[in-house]
């Protein structure tokens, strides 16, 4: 259970209910996700990091659906589980087809393998990578 | 220095050739890197990776940028020093400018962020995302 | 459920008992946690492990309550939901507020993902920091 | 050497500059580490960076010196050389001195230990930490 | 739940049952883990993953149980609970004994702890280590 | 360079001293890693560090290759490249062949990426493994 309790919008002071309002509001949905329920309890973590999140998903030159692979393929080599079961659905609502998930998580796999081969058996960078 | 050294492609069996020559097509250039010359004391081992990622990095549903930004993204996240050198470099090669470096590198940053205050927070996985 | 079992006080061994004798005294509470019923099969570790967390959690020149506070933030870090659970309790009973406990979730979400930002972006150590 | 280059402050943008000018203020220092110039090649990030960690940072229920080294514990976890290197010398210049760095480091070490046996060993969380 | 569910012996394509009995085969077993079945979505991935894990998994200058305590090594390390769990019995099928166990466990801490002595304290690697 | 600088073994105190020699006795050497030199700031943590290791490595049930070998394989897993050298040094000190590192290091890079592959997916544990 979260650390904290989980903070529903009823119970919510007005600080909070302005960033769930603002969630639902820029993600065109009805539903606050847990997380941010339990970061509620710390209004000012909870604002800054929907205000930074907010920022940096929002479509620029990459799209939103490549954005989300981005977050899961992170969250992956992570190992947490609730930003997978949660950035999974994100990337699915945005378009990640089963297709694209499993050709993300190839190289996920491959990245996470190559990094430790590169690493133990101590490689040194390329003069041209430097 | 690499653990066993580099083998370069004068001094490679046939083996460790037909693996070279095999890379220097596929990717269009005349340069292996250190870390193939490095995995080519044990041949197999060079083969196997060489053969997943030929097969892994090719375009699918995702192209080839969208999946060497995948890659760095995960090298990023692992901290490892010649993973982020070399494949900066083929992510660029493939397209990634430095706005979308940076958007990348944001969400990079932000998703090791929330995984943290996820996992600290020991917030439940909402029903829906099971 | 734990790779080998856990082992109650009365089916320990005297070997055992005494760490855990130590454990309840040290600590004040009538109470063993999982972590130890699970260590108690290999009692060189169960011995070892407790004998270098008593030394090192006592009040030296960081209190108590400090000390937990990097247990917690390092477990929150790697992720371990075990040692999450029972060091957000350790810290409580420490002394750590709601208030405190936020602070220090946001110094672990923030130094995530700061720790990426330099790692990914490869930014060269400062002379003056060497 | 950084991704993208370093941007020091003669060739700095306004804006660039106005985020230097409040890291020096708020840190009274006239020195810009190598960690901001590499991220002024993208501003938004360089400022939602400073901005967050000025206001986590800043003293609260935990004072500056217990912050720098909960920071400094969670990048000796992730193994950041750039941030164990400037950090080190932030956690310094806020007060902390050799015996709270090894009784810190200590801790450090522990955690990452406790850690892999409580995971390892598939320890289940007792319920009265749940 | 496996995100795009688990798919059973007789529901699958010939491609995927094809890798199932070679499993089944190698493993002389006539049961599939989850883990294969998770991947069966991506028969590519399938079958990619279980050539190279049965070439990497078959006795060379390492024998069987060997080889199978250092993927559980890395696996606690990383604290996938899968995979621990998974590769706990796959040690104790080969011959791993509860005292085997706890050794290995005992240099998985150790070594995530003296990994960060050595990256929090800076240690400069040793001319002869080069 | 290190936090604290390196200790010699004439600058040291008595106390560092007596490790110093246990090490190098232990060990069969006249030479004291830099890691030891750089830990002997703090008495208490070279010594618990130390009469740990010196347990933990001892041959057991598994021989002291075989320890070296899994030490050596955590370290590469999490990329520390102070451990990656000093203990690839170990290792063969203790009679790895670069086959052997070659077999363990494609353990661990395949580790590496099915640890990744069971959380990213979200493989449930099978009932036979719990």
């Amino acid at each position: 259970m979260a650390t904290c309790g989980l903070i529903e919008y009823d119970a919510a002071s007005s600080e909070v209910k302005a960033v769930y309002d603002d969630i639902m509001a820029v993600r065109q949905t009805d539903y606050i996700n847990n997380f941010w329920k339990a970061l509620a309890h710390d209004p000012s973590t909870l604002r800054r990091t929907w205000e930074s999140i907010k920022q940096i998903m929002a479509p620029g030159e990459l799209n939103a659906l490549t954005k989300e692979m981005i977050y899961l393929a992170v969250s992956a080599t992570n190992q947490c589980p609730y930003c997978i079961a949660s950035h999974t659905a994100a990337a699915r609502k945005a378009g990640m087809t089963d297709g694209m998930l499993a050709e993300m998580m190839a190289i996920v796999g491959m990245a996470n393998e190559s990094n430790r081969l590169a690493s133990g058996y101590q490689v040194e960078i390329d003069e041209r990578f430097k």
